[in-house]
């Protein structure tokens, strides 16, 4: 059935959207069950075959820290590349870039925090610490040739300190802009955010030199704002926006278990405003279904839950 | 914890919402499980103790279509009014009408659809002939000194129709407003709306006179796009929102257990901004995890989910 498309008039948004896909790490680093490596391999490349251009593989993080992602190089290696299409691996330090370096990766994240107690509590570290220790492998990637991604999680609220200023996300975001990232993502990691402090941030980062076109944001669903902060996103002009296939992963922070923007939901939302993704819903719904079967539950996208009866 | 509130300030968006609660009736009505009347009414009653103001109680129609409100009269008479509430009733026809006026109350709603399809199958008579139905039923409520709300069905997409034309939306709408309808909410019935289409059918009721005041929107979460419809209408200077206790109520025309915007995604989303609402989102999760008790299932509302733990 068709509904149409309908641009929305009075706000100016972009006419078209990359959806940075991170469901295989990010996702699939969240769920409890560990899929086999084979499965890992087949999910990339339905998102890929979806019309996917920027698919997070997977993290080279060491196995005792993230179980999940102990198949990081054999998983490498089982990915049929395709031309035009970016593969970042999640690297947390420089034996982490190593490891991508040596096998050919093209793209990096590193994963930091604007808040003191998320940064202790998850990189065991002060954020000053985490800063001093992602310097090197910025400027390594960076001497290579690399895009790197820098994740700045709880911009807009942390579980154990509450509110978090704007200008504490701005002070982070600015250090590791001049890192030397060439892409910073925003996180609404517990998904608390609302609008108008998605609009605050943004504002802050962009008047400050940090241009649009390299920030992007990541917005769970918590709390069920992510489509409703990603309209505010376009309206401020980002062009790129994380999401998970069919949600995966939830959120250990919060005592929810839906967690990442589902990108079903976000291409509902995109192709009904008329901007362009090039990638096909009913193929990610597919996508989704087969993945939940292997994960024994179902998806907690709305979208996949209404499109796969 | 407190996440704080931030207005947003590029967009001028109301200072205060009106939630109009359609929990017990529109809610329970596509429920599968059919509570007892007590229930209802401690349900009603722990609503206005949360700070609604306006509670669509039950329903008038024939016990025959629909037998989870064979009820309403009992539990019309076991609500404890409040003085201040709102207590709105669904009327089909004359004869619920005056079954509504003898037992005193103070407002009605009477349900229509703008497509001809939804229009024959949910009332089994053509707009034109659902229109005629309602002259006389809207005319002697007024004349009674009652509210009328106007419902009005599929305004974003009709499930066999497909996308529904704006001036379609507004044609209805139109002859809604003059039998005499003191408010109108439009229904995205079947939840497949995005920003664009909601931000044109509403300018097109509003330039054509229709006070934006008397203007409510319906959304339903079925594709996870409710609360991004919602910030739309917001931005466009409507100020009564419905939504539904932890989105009570299924889709029965899509193959989804999501319904109705739920009200506590909906607190968290204007709370967030700074509108007021006088409506405690605490209050609302322990309700809705109550009566998820008694339903024998739990909410789909992620804030429900998100806090009930």
């Amino acid at each position: 059935m068709n509904f149409g498309s309908t641009p929305l008039d009075d706000l100016r948004l972009p006419s078209r959207v990359t959806i940075y896909e991170v469901g295989p790490r990010d996702g699939l680093q969240n769920e409890s069950t560990v899929l086999p490596v084979t499965i890992k391999a087949e999910f990339v490349a339905r998102l890929v075959d979806a019309g996917h251009t920027v698919v997070e593989a997977t993290s080279f993080v060491h196995p005792k820290w993230v179980p999940q992602m102990a198949d990081a190089e054999e998983l490498w290696r089982m990915i049929d590349l395709t031309p035009g299409v970016r593969y970042p691996v999640l690297v947390p330090n420089s034996r982490g870039l190593r490891r991508a370096l040596d096998l050919g990766v093209r793209d990096v994240a590193v994963f930091g925090s604007v808040t003191e107690t998320f940064s202790r509590r998850n990189l065991n570290r002060t954020v000053d610490e985490s800063l001093e220790m992602f310097a090197p492998v910025v400027a390594d990637a960076r001497e290579g040739g690399l895009g790197v991604r820098g994740y700045l999680s709880m911009c807009f609220g942390d579980p154990w300190e509450g509110e978090v200023p704007v200008s504490r996300v701005l002070e982070v975001a600015t250090r590791m802009w001049r890192l030397g990232c060439t892409e910073l993502s925003l996180g609404d990691t517990i998904g608390v955010a609302t609008p108008g402090r998605v609009s605050a941030v943004l504002d802050a980062l962009i008047t400050s030199g940090i241009p649009v076109g390299s920030i992007a944001v990541h917005f769970h669903d918590t709390y069920g704002q992510a489509l409703a902060n990603t309209l505010t996103a376009l309206h401020k002009g980002v062009t790129t926006i994380d999401a998970s296939a069919g949600g995966l992963g939830g959120c250990p922070y919060a005592g929810s278990a839906t967690g990442n923007l589902a990108t079903e939901d976000l291409l509902w939302h995109l192709h009904g405003l008329g901007i362009e993704t090039g990638i096909d819903l009913r193929k990610m719904v597919d996508t989704s279904v087969w993945l939940a079967h292997h994960l024994g539950r179902s998806s907690p996208s709305r979208t996949v839950t209404a499109l796969a009866g």
